[in-house]
């Protein structure tokens, strides 16, 4: 799990969120820091962007994945039953990803193939099967857990998360998903690695021993 | 409100407080950062300690202080009414405070001048009478409120708290009293004003605007 944004008050996403804020009331502001990255301006074609320690923490997030998951919610606003297969995701012909991608669901989907080497599969059979899958499909590199919350929390409260990066913004939400609330990182394992400052958000490793 | 230090999960002390751990159950982790400050040090009447930005911080945070308010637990462990006047406080003949420091009890006692300017008034008709008497007490200056982590709620909730410097230590104490559950600093007003690097903690200022 890995540059995984925060605010300051412990909030992964916002509140209310529908297709027009996918990351909840004010999620966004999570990821400025990313966003002004050369990382992320790369992602949608863009030769510029900042270079600094936030670039590179975000570039480190990439390295040596050999599968992502993510919640269905982190694929798209869709609910319920598949209407058709029109929804290919947030991120146009080519989603950054460049691996096999197992969205959790509990609606079956023929998987589908992206430019780039990005293949989603759709999981039904719930998140250890999902664990399961991508960690054959991953042939030995990491698997990284993408979020949303929910997904995050389900991992981590299954002790299947020995790594996550969190990236925390300079931002108060107030109300929204709380990523820590109720689940005992101590008791869990978690020691915290280290701690880079970047320019937009304060990078902190945490690691299961 | 200044230099509180908190853990990355957002506690503000560890579980099951008693005289053997009054920051409760690896609190004392939460402020190894000031510990090894030259400001905390000379506390303590040495002569060493860090001279960098965590001590810069921590000195920061004593400045144009005119009155403090603690929680009765931070002034000592004895629980009800007062035994005798034995107790008197956690720091010695000459407390860190020079100024007044007004400590919210249920259970009167009479004010207890210490070495160094530091008076412990001891307030029984509740938080908005001691935050009352503090800023007359300060004639102008800063009311600071010392913690414990209940009575820094309590003000929050309240609205009578206009800044906060928070001390985020790489600590991971999983349980124990956290700071802002429940709390919606957005809805309250509150920005980070600024996020500064230290050698041991990360400190946030954040700001009602």
């Amino acid at each position: 799990m890995a540059a995984f944004s925060i605010s300051i008050d412990g909030f992964g996403a916002g509140p209310r969120q529908d297709i027009h804020n996918p990351l909840g009331v004010r999620g966004t502001e999570l990821h400025n820091w990313f966003f002004a990255t050369q990382v992320c301006r790369r992602m949608t074609g863009q030769s510029d962007g900042t270079r600094g320690v936030d670039n590179d923490m975000a570039a480190r997030s990439f390295e040596n994945v050999g599968a992502w998951i993510l919640g269905r919610n982190m694929f798209g606003p869709v609910r319920g039953p598949w209407p058709d297969d029109s929804w290919k995701g947030w991120w146009g012909q080519e989603p950054p990803y460049h691996t096999p991608v197992f969205v959790l669901t509990h609606h079956a989907r023929v998987p589908l193939a992206m430019k780039g080497g990005t293949t989603f599969h759709f999981v039904t059979d719930g998140p250890e099967s999902a664990l399961r899958q991508a960690r054959e499909a991953a042939r030995g590199r990491d698997v990284r857990i993408g979020g949303g919350v929910g997904t995050i929390r389900q991992y981590l409260a299954a002790g299947a998360i020995d790594e996550m990066h969190l990236a925390m913004s300079p931002v108060l939400l107030g109300e929204g998903e709380h990523l820590f609330a109720g689940i005992n990182l101590h008791e869990l394992g978690f020691l915290v690695e280290r701690t880079v400052a970047g320019e937009k958000a304060v990078h902190v490793v945490i690691e299961q021993k």
